[in-house]
C-alpha cells in the first residue's frame, strides 16, 4: 500500500511576493506534493489559511509522513494543531520539517530545545556531504552535491544530538551545517532536511527531490510491538 | 566553588499523610537537602506552595544544579515556571528529576516524548544494575544495589533514545527499567532518576543519597565555548 | 528480490552432546536456515569445519545477511575469516550475531569493547521487554515474551552505547541484560540477539523466530550513497 | 593529584624532514608535552623507535591519558603494543589520536571501522566550529577558530556514530570534517582530534592547546563502579 504524505506549507510567500508566486505557482506545498505524487506516493496537501490548518485530526489519522514546510509564519500556529501533531509522531507519524520549520512548534515541542542557528540571505553555494554514506536516506546520491543558490544555516544549530547526522553542509562564506538530522520520538521517525529557502528553486532540483522521496520511505510508520499496557500492572511473578 | 543546589519538592503528600510526614518530617526535599548539604554542596530548598512555586528567576540564576521530586501535584506548576526552569536548563543548569518527576513539565518539554511506564504500588524488591559502570555517576558504587521496598516502574518507558544509559532496574513483579538516563538540553545535564517513592525510606540509603551526590557533581555547568552568535551574519569567507 | 541469508554456526555442541544433536537434528544452522526458509528468504548454511568455515570471498560477496551462532569455539575461527567478515559488513552486509557470538572475533572487531558479561547455566526464566516499541525488529510481537528456560546473561556487558536498545531481559535470578541491541560499521547494519542457548529449543519458539526474521529484514543492506571517493582529493572550491 | 599524561609520537618525520626537525626541534611529542606541563599536568613522553614503543606495562599502568601522535609509521607498530593500549583503554586510560592516528592500530581496533577519508596536502585554511558548544572539550574557546594552512581531512569518514560530535570543520577547498569526536570504550574515553599536520606550526597554536589540554581534563579516569563480577554468577534470587 503506497505511504500516505501529507504536505503541509505555511503558504504565506506565495501570496505575499510575486517573486516567490511566480517560482512555485502552485505554492511550495504544491511543487513538493508534485514530485512525491509522481514517485508514486499517496499525496494531498494543507495550508496554515484552512480551518485547523487543514490539519483535523482525520487528515492526520490518514497521514503515514507530514512534509512541513514553514517559515514567517512560525507563530501562527495553533497551539492545538501542534499538539495534535505532536501527539500522532508519538503513535507513528513520519515528519519531515525542511527547511525553517525547525522552528515550527511541533519541531521544537519533539527537540526540547531552542534550535537556533546563524543565517544569511543573499545566496551563496551550498555543499552537501553524505557523511553517513550508508544511509536510506541517501540512497541513489552522489557522495556530495550542491545547491548554487540558497540562504545560509550555519552552525552552532542548538538540537540534542541527533541518532544519525545524514548530511553536513558546507557554505562558500565559511560556515558548517548539520543539513540532514534523524530523530525518533515515540513511534515516530523525524528527519530534517535544511534546504528549501523560497527565494530559490531549490525543490525542484533532483538531489533535493530524491532526498525527500528518500526521507519518506525512511519514515513510513512500521508496525512495531503491540501497544505498551502502561499503567497500573499486576506482577507477573509472585510477590513475597 | 561550591556547586549550588536547589532542591524543588511539590510537597503535598507531606502535608496529606501522617505517614509521609513521619517519613520524611522536613520534606522529602529537606531530606535531600540535608545529605547535599552535608556533601559539601550550598544547598537550598523551594516548594510548589511558595510564590512562584519558589523558583523566581533570581533563584534559578543562582542555581546550578535543580533537584527535582514531584508527583501527584505535576499538573499544578504553572506554564510560566516550567518555561523559565526550561530555559535555564538550555543556558546550562543540570536538571536531576527523580522519580514521578519524570511526568513533571520541565522533563517532558525537554524530552519531547509521553514518558509513559507502567507501575505498580506495594511495595517489592528492585535491583539496580550499574550497566555503565565508568560513569561518573557510579563513581563508588557496587556493581549492583538493592532498594528492599519500593513503587514499580515498568518498560517500555517512552523516552528518546538516551545519550546514556546509567542503571537498568530488575523488579520482583518480572518488570525491568532503565532507572537512570542522561540527556544534554542545549548546554544543561539532565540525569532522570527512578527512585524515590513517598512511601518509603529511599532517600536515607546510601547508595541512593551516593548517586544523587555524583549526579549533582556530574550536572554542574562547565564553561563551554563563548555564546554563539545566532541570528543574521556576515559572511566570513568573500561570496562570488 | 528475497534477501539471501547465510546462517553460519560452530556446529561442535551437536557433534558432542546427544542431547543438543537431538534437540537440533539438523545442526542449530539448519533449525534456523528452515525458519527463514519459510519466511521467503534464499537461505544456505555455513559451518566452522568446511574449508574456509564455508565463508569464501564468493559466499560472502552473495550474503546479504549473516546470521552467526558460535560457542565454545570462537578462538578456531582463523582471522584471515574473521576479516573477511568484518570487512563484508563494513561494506553493507547485514551481520546477526546470536547468544555466545558475543564473543565471536568478527563481533568483537567490530565493536571494540571486550563484551564482558555474568552467565548461568542450568535454566531458568528469562523475559524480553521490547523497550523500544517502534522498531522494525519487534514489528508484530508482544510488548514481552518469555523464555522458560535458559542460561542467563547479565550486566553489565561491556559493550559500546548501542544506537538503539531493542530489547531488554529480566531473569529469574536477578539479573538484567540488554539482549537486542542495534550497531552500525560502515554500511552494515549489526543485530545482537542474546537468547539460543544450545541446551534449550530456543529456536523454535514462535517469537524468537519472529525476531530474527525482522532482524534480518532490517540488516539487508541498501543502496546508500556512491561509493566514497576516499583518498587524494583536488579542490572542488579554488585555492588562494 | 595533577593527571599523568604520556605523550606518543612515531617520531619519524622529525627525523627525515630538515623542515620538521626545524618546525619542532623537540619533536612533535616535545612540543605537545612541553605546553601540558605548562597547563600542570604530569608528562613523559614515549617514541615508536624506543624498545616496547616506550609503551611497557608499567608506563601504561601509570598513564592516565595517552596522547598519540601518528602518520606514516602506524603499521610499524606492534600488535602487542597495540594490544595492550586497547586493554588499558578498556581498563580507563583516555586516549587522545591526534590527525593521522585515526589510522593508528589502537584506534581502528577501539572503533571497528576502517577510518577512511579525503585527504589534500598543499595547505588551505581550515575553520573548526564548536558544534557542541556546551561540551567541556570546548571550555573558554571561542564558537570557531581557523588554522590558517594545514593539510585537508574531508568526509565521509567512516566512523561509528559518535557518542558527541564537538567539532566540524569548513574547508577553503570545499569540503567539512568531523574534526573531534568523542567516544567510549570500557570504562576509557576517546577524543579524536584531526588538526596536527607535521609540515604546519599548528601545535603551537592556542586553540589548538587549549582543545588538547581540554581533553586531557575530559578523558581523565574516574573510579567508576567496583569492577564487575563478571563470568560464572550464582542466582541472587531464588530459581523454582
Amino acid at each position: 500500500m503506497a505511504t500516505r504524505v501529507t504536505v503541509w506549507n505555511e503558504n504565506v510567500h506565495e501570496q505575499e511576493s510575486d517573486d516567490v508566486a511566480e517560482r512555485y505557482p502552485d505554492g511550495i506545498h504544491g511543487a513538493i506534493a508534485s514530485f512525491l505524487e509522481d514517485a508514486g506516493f499517496e499525496t494531498r496537501t494543507a495550508t496554515l489559511q484552512e480551518p485547523e490548518h487543514g490539519l483535523t485530526e482525520d487528515v492526520l489519522a490518514e497521514t503515514d509522513v507530514l512534509v512541513w514546510w514553514s517559515h514567517c509564519a512560525n507563530h501562527e500556529l495553533s497551539d492545538q494543531v501542534a499538539t495534535r501533531v505532536v501527539n500522532r509522531v508519538h503513535d507513528g507519524m513520519g515528519f519531515i520539517p525542511l527547511h525553517s520549520a525547525k522552528n515550527s512548534k511541533p519541531f521544537k515541542r519533539l527537540l526540547g530545545t531552542t534550535c537556533n542557528i546563524k543565517y544569511r540571505h543573499g545566496g551563496e553555494t551550498e555543499r552537501l556531504w553524505a557523511v553517513d554514506f550508508g544511509h536510506p536516506i541517501v540512497d541513489g546520491l552522489p557522495e556530495s552535491f550542491e545547491i548554487p543558490e540558497t540562504e545560509m544555516y550555519g552552525e552552532p544549530y542548538d538540537v540534542p544530538e541527533p541518532d544519525r547526522t545524514v548530511f553536513i553542509s558546507w557554505f562558500e562564506g565559511g560556515e558548517v551545517f548539520r543539513s540532514g538530522l534523524c530523530y525518533r520520538r515515540g513511534r515516530g521517525r523525524i528527519f530534517a532536511f535544511r534546504p528549501g529557502h523560497e527565494e530559490y528553486p531549490i525543490y525542484y532540483q533532483d538531489e533535493v527531490q530524491r532526498v525527500i522521496e528518500n526521507a519518506v520511505h525512511w519514515a513510513t510508520p512500521n508496525e512495531g510491538a503491540a501497544d505498551p499496557d502502561w499503567g497500573q500492572n499486576d506482577p507477573i511473578e509472585p510477590l513475597e
